[in-house]
């Protein structure tokens, strides 16, 4: 049995276009977190795939289905004072409002840039192989991004650094108590 | 921030026939354990369905993937310090050890009544059913059950109480620091 210091559980739910940052946002400030000693999950496509929801593609429904098991994930471990950082595309309002309803101090965080931006970084080729029309249900091009309106942290990837939107996010998180602050 | 005795995390897997009680010792545990402040969370078959397994039903291949999401949830979770209580028939031995190999602090725990004693109790109608062959891959009836070898604890609900297997579980967890004694 040891004694620690702990803090409450919580879900940062990012989302955004595919390239807009959300995994290499999402490693930097998992990264950050434990280093100063909260307990952290990370889950995105990548993570869950393999014991979670192998069996999804990539229609409505399936996404859906996808959000509803990372949504239940996340509940427990936000119950349990775990921080829970979240990546998925999650293009629909109603999915993303669920999310809200079931987990625990949950942060929505709109990781944004402009398609055109996105689009022309196109790391994985997605963004040319759809617009050939050799790729489904993309969204931002022949599938809808639903913007989140009042998300709680806006970061603008095509004007902030990468440690500039890490910062943004952890400094949200101290001046809400969810974390402990650094010199703590 | 609150400073709070904490406890590792574990897994009890509570294997053992449809009937054998692994549901109702289930839910006495976590109440008591819960009673004296240990962070618990309970997951069963009604439990996991609405969020993570609603699609799947009782095929060999069924199971597995039943078995692999749930040890998904244990694993995030038991790392983090919390203790889970997981109840499923689970047959299968490699599906078991495969638990085993993933999740923090792993308790096989053996419910076991005779197939007649839980046959005779039949509180769900499910056995003369399934003699009936009304229902098909049903463990113990038309479905193998490969009982554990080596569990950690063996619990014989034919000739133990309620209160009796709970304590004993409760005792397992005492002797073996994984929770802390009833008067830490």
């Amino acid at each position: 049995m040891t004694t620690t210091v702990f803090h409450p559980g919580w879900v940062l739910w990012m989302t955004g276009l595919s390239g807009a940052g959300k995994t290499t946002i999402a490693l930097e400030l998992d990264r950050q977190l434990r280093a100063r000693g909260v307990r952290t999950e990370r889950l995105d496509g990548d993570v869950v795939r393999e014991g979670l929801t192998r069996d999804l593609g990539f229609t409505k429904e399936d996404r859906e289905k996808n959000i509803d098991r990372v949504t239940f994930v996340a509940k427990l471990l936000s119950r349990n004072n775990v921080g829970v950082v979240c990546s998925f595309i999650s293009p629909y309002k109603a999915m993303r409002d669920h999310v809200k309803k079931e987990v625990t101090n949950c942060i929505e965080v709109f990781i944004d840039a402009p398609l055109e931006v996105v689009e022309s970084r196109d790391v994985k080729g997605w963004y040319k192989k759809a617009r050939a029309g050799e790729v489904q249900n993309f969204t931002g091009i022949n599938d809808p991004f639903e913007a989140p309106e009042l998300p709680d942290i806006h970061v603008r990837t095509d004007q902030l650094s990468l440690e500039e939107s890490v910062a943004k996010i952890i400094s949200y998180l101290e001046v809400n108590h969810l974390i402990p602050t650094a010199n703590a």
